[in-house]
């Protein structure tokens, strides 16, 4: 029996990977990867490897989850060491847990080596700390993309205006600040959009949550920031500008590197 | 004037530290980090670089947070690359927010490199994933740790049964069991303490919350993660076994090594 490796493969830079995980993918017998993992991380995968993608997004319809978990048993069985890469870390928001039950009750061997999931990238794109003691005591990580048929989730009667909301695959901008602002939380709480975090198509866009509604929908992946510590972002040349944000007029900070102090 | 880079280090093991990581800890002419980053990565440091623990934990009263955002300021306006060692991520729970207002006040170029948080290694260390289709809609992250004379957080706001919930720091155990169950959550929702996650003193330790107070006080640091994931946790030789742990009774998984099904 071989042995399942559930790596996380970071937003996309392969900068953001770990060693663990270049450690593990130059093992690999088969990588089974998902549709977000970046070409240069694939480009890590040693040249003997066979590479699946069982990615939802692939042009067709998408492989159904226990394909995935039955490929994975049979690969294993063969004695294969077998990478399972999964964008960011494999434990938020990457369906994992199916797959760990499925692996868990065959007997197979797994071992995890974790990621840097994208709100951390995102955080340190924006320089903002994600938790603050001025203004963020705890932070929560929800998704907006919802399960067919599934009731919708209770988080928004929680927020609390000192949480940082991380808000994965957020889909409707307008939904999840309606949402947002059901859940208690006030017009002018300063938001951020961040699309393709790490990779050379990284976009970002700030604006407020009264204005979300208004902000470019930017390629997926994004990941939406929402709370008082996007105020202090800093801006960099790849931010989607929009003079009519009220960021725009109000918080916009200029770059660092053309700021006139220096 | 030089730049500042904010730099994860991760739990412990320097396998969990990130390519960039690695690479931005070389160009390094002086570290100041926490207590809490290990002697492994420490070694990573080349020799020449100059190395300061600014950590509160090392022996003496530790250094004030206006004395560590001075020095940072100070070796930056030499030209120096400066890199502000913080373990986890740097953005989480790192106390970063003070020393990136002040850096940027002050038109510091900083850059962060983003690490893997004790959340994430603790999950990949039990196995569980901390979203879950069936179980677990959110993630909450929040820390036991409160500042001298502020008012308590209203955290426990944000708890539902189908939240992950991760505590940093989490302290007394009797007082964070009593503030969760406050909050909503049932008695027999399991919960797991990982001490010195990815470390070779790793330790862990299954209850319920009903039990948490009972459980052995594990060295610091420590994470704990409660919530109907933590049922399917695996468990492994590092673990703290106590037979008398409810958990231990009922959902007790062998560790797959040892399996007959092998």
């Amino acid at each position: 029996m071989g042995k399942v490796y559930f790596v996380g493969a970071g937003p996309g830079d392969p900068d953001l990977l770990t060693l663990g995980a270049v450690r593990t993918l130059a093992l690999a017998d088969v990588v089974l990867h998902d549709a977000l993992v970046s070409r240069e991380v694939l480009a890590l995968i040693p040249s003997h490897a066979r590479i699946v993608n069982v990615g939802k997004r692939c042009g067709r319809k998408g492989i159904a989850q226990d394909e995935i978990n039955t490929m994975l048993l049979q690969v294993a069985s063969k004695g294969d060491v077998v990478v399972r890469l999964k964008s960011g870390d494999p434990l938020i928001f990457g369906r994992a847990g199916e797959e760990l039950d499925f692996l868990q009750a065959a007997g197979v061997e797994i071992e995890i080596v974790p990621g840097v999931t994208a709100a951390l990238a995102a955080a340190a794109k924006l320089q903002v700390s994600l938790t603050n003691r001025r203004c963020a005591d705890q932070l929560l990580v929800i998704s907006a993309h919802r399960k067919d048929g599934k009731t919708e989730s209770d988080w928004h009667r929680l927020v609390t205006s000192r949480t940082t909301v991380v808000v994965y695959m957020p889909g409707d901008y307008g939904l999840v600040a309606e949402d947002l602002r059901r859940a208690g939380l006030s017009s002018s709480t300063p938001c951020a959009i961040i699309s393709k975090v790490s990779s050379p198509e990284e976009r970002s866009y700030r604006t407020t949550l009264g204005w979300l509604d208004r902000a470019p929908l930017l390629p997926a992946p994004c990941i939406l920031i929402v709370g008082e510590i996007v105020a202090t972002a800093a801006s960099s040349e790849s931010d989607f500008l929009d003079s009519s944000s009220p960021l725009f007029q109000s918080n916009f900070v200029q770059p660092a590197e053309s700021s006139p102090e220096l």
